[in-house]
């Protein structure tokens, strides 16, 4: 089982091949979910598997399944993948590597004639991004129950086209009940879309969660007057007050240190105590910020993430598959929101973080190495064996 | 001379009844520059200063002058007025207090069958509003050399329409040539759009001169990361930086009371080397305010308008003017632009301010009393005798 490995080359291959689906002029990639490019990229994707030997399922809400059988049928796959539509000036990597390291990873159990406990499944979701329907995560957040489906298809974009109905324009509306289909594991590689690991040199994350995030809406009132003609004195400036309040929000994160983070609106951190301390400090900080300047304000939460602690067993194969490569390694939390994340409601599951250069995503000059992608599908193949491993070694006890 | 009076409560009529012509829900006026409406408020315009026996001539930028003879026809006229277009909420004083006055005060003249030195005008401009085409005082300008004819009339509102086309379509291009007009002095009446005399209980301004206004572009460049994902120490957050320098623009204005205003990103003071002392304070907090946020910054003037100040003689007719009618008057600089400030580059001029509530203004809430209306007008009535008495005794020596 030490012996399985990956290969590099073949999948950073991959990852170019399907890049030319959607790719930009400036080397990024414009993969919208449910167009006619994701519809190319998730043919592609199961042409593939199918010469795998794998059977390919869609469920209702366009997620992919392509399952290699395990020496049980009756227990649940493991399953690991992320998603193959991309923002509108997206990179090559946010999403993509971890499908095509799953396949990748998969290609070398195949190769190697290697045997798992249990099915072995590699996962596409359906609008990760977010981009063209908002919410992101849509189908893994139905798959988690966390939206109703028959909401999330009737979500439209810019256009007034229904999730619904791009689904089925691009054939990709399956017959299985999104949710009905029980996991035993699941397994997310992603870059790490921050800057961490490059910067302490580290070649995987071992994503032990995803922090809590809370956005607020803050509202600023002063009086309209001529910008000439008031004097400063009588000035009930909004901008004065929204700009301290943006000061303040950074002030407030750097006090919850180094993982507390805050933007204007949002503040994020892995425990639900901090989060409501900052909370706390963000409705005085209105109040205290509005009164000397004679404005009126008010801040309200309009949206939140509760944190999210990954399953201790998958962090351990997480681990334990670092190491076993040799590779560098850290625990990390996540700042971004995943699939991973929603998932994680009813299976146990984590995720593997690979660097990327400078932290940079969603932009078309995300890059991560060909060894560092190499790398990230190695310890994602080594976590799902190791996943097997203990679960055949409950099962047989 | 002294017993000369404006009929208050005939002004408040025509200021009700013009009104009406792009008359708001919320009771303001939207009457853009050479719309139809604006051709209406001008037939009317004409209509009533023809039956005051006035000749109306109109310049090729559309600018009305409604002209009763004086004793001496060789001599250029003394011409008051404003303009009659508004914003597009705009309130019923903005500009057309200042026509009408005038209009009002010459009423007077004619009722009384006082004779006056010179001829007087009531003018009209085009386009002081600048809401429609850009730039504002727009005839003004060209009056006074500001701007070349050619340019202005070229001008495109957000619908393509040339300025020249939508004066020909309203049938104001008349044939005179804007600026070959020479005049003895010109008074404009308008409300403060500032809240002082309001709070200092003053009827009357008298308007000494127009601020000097600088109008600046800062960029401030960070670098774009994931908001959840990148630690505080390792942002580069350009609204940290411009939050800094809205402050810093704020503090500066306050470290030259009373006159000096600033607002994100204007600069504005009735003296030169006030302004460049700012000037060089914002250049200087744009490097402070970036460097240590790891951000470049940069700054440029766009725009500036020198301080005007206005005609010696003609303030001291408007002092006289408020205290031989009794009126509590103050001098004050304008913090708004005026066509004033263009014709002040080409004839002797001044202005007088009556109060508007709460120094609101550009907004269909303005209002200024019929008490407040009356009193301007009577100080531009008498403004104009005083001046009108001065040219007399002038020319007699």
């Amino acid at each position: 089982m030490q012996n399985l490995k990956i290969d590099g080359e073949r999948l950073w291959g991959e990852l170019m091949e399907t890049a030319a689906i959607g790719a930009t002029a400036k080397g990024g990639i414009c993969r919208l979910t449910l167009t006619d490019l994701d519809r190319q990229v998730r043919d592609w994707f199961k042409a593939r598997a199918q010469k795998l030997g794998c059977t390919v399922t869609v469920d209702d809400m366009g997620a992919m399944f392509a399952r290699r059988p395990g020496q049980h049928g009756d227990v649940a796959p493991i399953a690991f993948g992320s998603h193959l539509d991309t923002q509108p000036t997206g990179g090559k990597f946010d999403g993509v590597l971890g499908v095509l390291g799953a396949l990748e990873a998969l290609r070398a159990l195949v190769e190697a004639g290697y045997e798992t406990f249990a099915p072995i499944e590699v996962v596409n979701w359906t609008n990760e991004e977010g981009a063209r329907f908002s919410p992101a995560m849509t189908s893994s957040g139905v798959f988690a129950g966390a939206f109703a489906r028959d909401w999330a298809v009737s979500r439209q974009d810019r256009a007034g086209e229904t999730f619904g109905a791009a689904l089925e324009a691009i054939g990709y509306r399956g017959p299985e009940r999104c949710g009905a289909h029980p996991l035993s594991a699941f397994f997310e590689l992603h870059i790490e879309q921050g800057p961490i690991l490059e910067a302490e040199g580290k070649d995987i994350g071992i994503v032990t969660g995803v922090q809590g995030m809370r956005w607020y809406e803050a509202q600023v009132t002063g009086q309209d007057a001529h910008t000439g003609a008031t004097p400063m004195h009588l000035r009930k400036n909004a901008l004065i007050g929204a700009a301290r309040l943006v000061e303040r929000v950074d002030a407030m994160a750097r006090e919850h240190p180094p993982l507390a983070v805050g933007t204007v609106g949002s503040l994020d951190h892995p425990e639900t105590a901090v989060l409501d301390a900052m909370e706390r400090a963000l409705f005085s900080a209105v109040d205290e910020v509005c009164e000397p300047l004679g404005l009126a304000g008010a801040a309200k939460k309009i949206w939140e993430q509760p944190p999210i602690a990954f399953h201790p067993g998958c962090i351990a194969a997480v681990r334990e598959a670092a190491a076993q490569s040799g590779f560098c390694a850290r625990e990390i939390v996540s700042g971004a929101g995943h699939d991973a994340a929603y998932v994680a409601r009813v299976a146990p599951t984590a995720m593997i973080f690979v660097p990327c250069r400078d932290g940079i995503s969603h932009n078309e000059a995300e890059f991560t190495s060909k060894e560092q992608c190499a790398a990230g599908a190695q310890v994602l193949l080594q976590a799902v064996l190791n996943y097997d491993r203990a679960l055949a070694e409950r099962h047989a006890r």
